[in-house]
């Protein structure tokens, strides 16, 4: 039976890492264990929801290898608050499992590691590789246009996307689109794969955010690998086709505003005051050669600022929701933005010249909802 | 019609205090608005939630007296977003309310203030002086024993008791009872009222503080009266005879512990790991004269550990909930406690030899629970 000694610490980054995999909700009991092995030399800790399973590897003494699964929120409690960094780790033969560490014995039942749903297999191939920084960044930056839950499964994942030596990466909600481009240092056989957003919203709250260490990426075709560190990530892909975004994309358009983007931001800001979820009201930008006004107006009441533009092209009023703007204005870095327009009914974007993103935001009738 | 500037910085501040008397849910409308009110020569902006009222004074400029409700997210909402450090505050006949700040106009709907439900009035006499570090100390080291929407409405407050230059504060829960002295500069007339709990968590969260700095006290028939800085709270008060704590304290022990209150705190803590709500199992100290184990089981599992300690007096074995443990430990800032002990079904008590604090815990039955 499993019997291992190893740092409280380490296990602790573990337990960090592979409960991103434990289900909030299940029925099935084992689904909410970690299982802990000692194998080939080696001590790993994983969990599983089926969509998505982590498994770390955790350095330490094996004295007999073994697995066991035991409950995720015991076991993680019990490390965390365990007094010394030595942990001793044993299974006894009716899968009573001891922990202990200086004066603090304790015990909990443990279930058969057998029972335990593995790591699905995947046929590896090339990899590709990106810095843990860039992933981290291109997924905060899109993934808020994705939409959980909908009926429309395309809309809960995002487009990875495969061309020569860049990783394009795209959301869509219905109204609204991200798209994020990032140039890789290799070049690579084209391939594109849809991601859930969950897997995509778990591994960049794990990820260190370091450009100095990469992750590999390896895309199956049921199945996407992510390996960085001592950590290994499994998901699920969605299966269909992606939505057509090269064609919604356009670089026609009729004005274009440069914007200082936090003055920018904190006006609109000001206007979700007056906004609440039951009745959403547009937010209105009436741009002119004297400058731009925003303004809203709902039943709790109004707001009106002038905000200093820089204009070129035609006059225009149109409507946004604020919450899309700011949600956009947040995914980018750079001081001044640049706002493309057409008309009142046709999308706004806010892409740089560069062309690492762009933002796609679908208007809203403000006449008929005055 | 109302009609001032101010300091955003200020009222935010102000905000801050007075939003602790808005009740977060009501049938009453008016009771969600803060009153804003310029009047000889004042600002003020009060919140009153018929149990507790707050006012705090804004210092600004006045153009024209008058009071206005506003809904109070609302405006909080739009003072900490203006833009710049001056706000224009007007009202309009119509008690439409304008809210200006830099290029930023904004417009709320304001109600009659006088609908408001002003402060209610108290006969003053002299005031208790107190640091607002002491009165805040006292109440969280105390406030843990008090018993939220109990059918004792004795249990949900806390006894503020003056005897010459002594303010003793007591906390009762039916199962604990947490005392607390405090030394005044001055001598007191005797007085003794039993403060709601709320009001008490609230003030607490209010005050800085700071030991440079003081709070003025005024003991009504029915009410209370906290003054400090700029801000006035009044309370209720609870009608009726506190318990008799003085009869349920004794000095007699037949047994002394001191320990590192770090060390047992942290063993009590990880014997939480195994307690469940629905299963409430006491942690059990087996005291000998080789030394102290402290132990639970429950269903989930088991701990054991050895914890140092100096004994005098007899063995002992005896139970505790350990949470009450852990409340009373943290509510001390020694490095040793002592913990004095009579028999397994004599109340435990932790007290300074100082006599600043007293911390009784009723014992649990272990053996039927074992």
């Amino acid at each position: 039976m499993l019997d291992i000694f190893l740092s409280r610490t380490k296990m602790i980054q573990a337990i960090n890492a592979t409960s991103k995999a434990v289900p909030t909700r299940t029925t099935l009991p084992i689904l909410e264990c970690f299982l802990l092995e000692a194998r080939n030399g080696k001590i790993s800790l994983m969990a599983n929801d089926m969509e998505m399973a982590i498994r770390t590897e955790v350095s330490g003494t094996i004295i007999e290898e073994g697995k066991i699964a035991l409950d995720s929120r015991i076991f993680s409690d019990i490390i965390k608050k365990m007094p010394e960094e030595e942990i001793h780790i044993k299974v006894e033969s009716n899968l009573n499992v001891i922990i202990s560490s200086g004066a603090s014995v304790q015990n909990l039942a443990g279930n058969n590691g057998e029972d335990f749903i593995g790591m699905p297999s995947l046929d590896k191939g090339t990899p590709v590789v990106i810095s843990q920084l860039s992933l981290k960044n291109i997924i905060e930056k899109t993934i808020f246009c994705t939409s959980p839950n909908d009926s429309n499964k395309m809309m809960t994942g995002e487009l990875f996307e495969i061309k020569n030596n860049v990783l394009r990466v795209a959301a869509v909600d219905g109204y609204r689109i991200a798209i994020r481009y990032c140039v890789l240092n290799e070049y690579y056989e084209s391939k594109s794969v849809i991601v859930p957003g969950k897997t995509l919203n778990d591994i960049s709250r794990i990820l260190s955010g370091d450009s100095g260490k990469n992750v590999e990426i390896f895309l199956g075709k049921n199945h996407i690998l992510f390996s960085f560190e001592d950590t290994t990530l499994v998901s699920r892909l969605i299966d269909g086709d992606y939505f057509r975004i090269d064609q919604m994309i356009t670089n026609n358009f009729e004005t274009r505003l440069t914007l200082n983007r936090r003055d920018f931001l904190a006006a609109i800001d000001r206007s979700m005051t007056f906004v609440r979820e039951s009745d959403k009201k547009p937010v209105v930008l009436d741009i002119k050669d004297q400058g731009m006004t925003l303004s809203l107006t709902s039943n709790i009441g109004s707001m009106t600022e002038k905000v200093p533009v820089e204009k070129s092209g035609n006059n225009l009023m149109i409507g946004f929701n604020p919450r899309f703007l700011i949600d956009a204005l947040k995914a980018v870095e750079d001081e001044k933005i640049n706002l493309y327009l057409t008309n009142s009914r046709a999308p706004g974007f806010i892409r740089d010249e560069e062309g690492t993103f762009i933002y796609l935001i679908l208007p809203v009738n403000f006449v008929s909802r005055g």
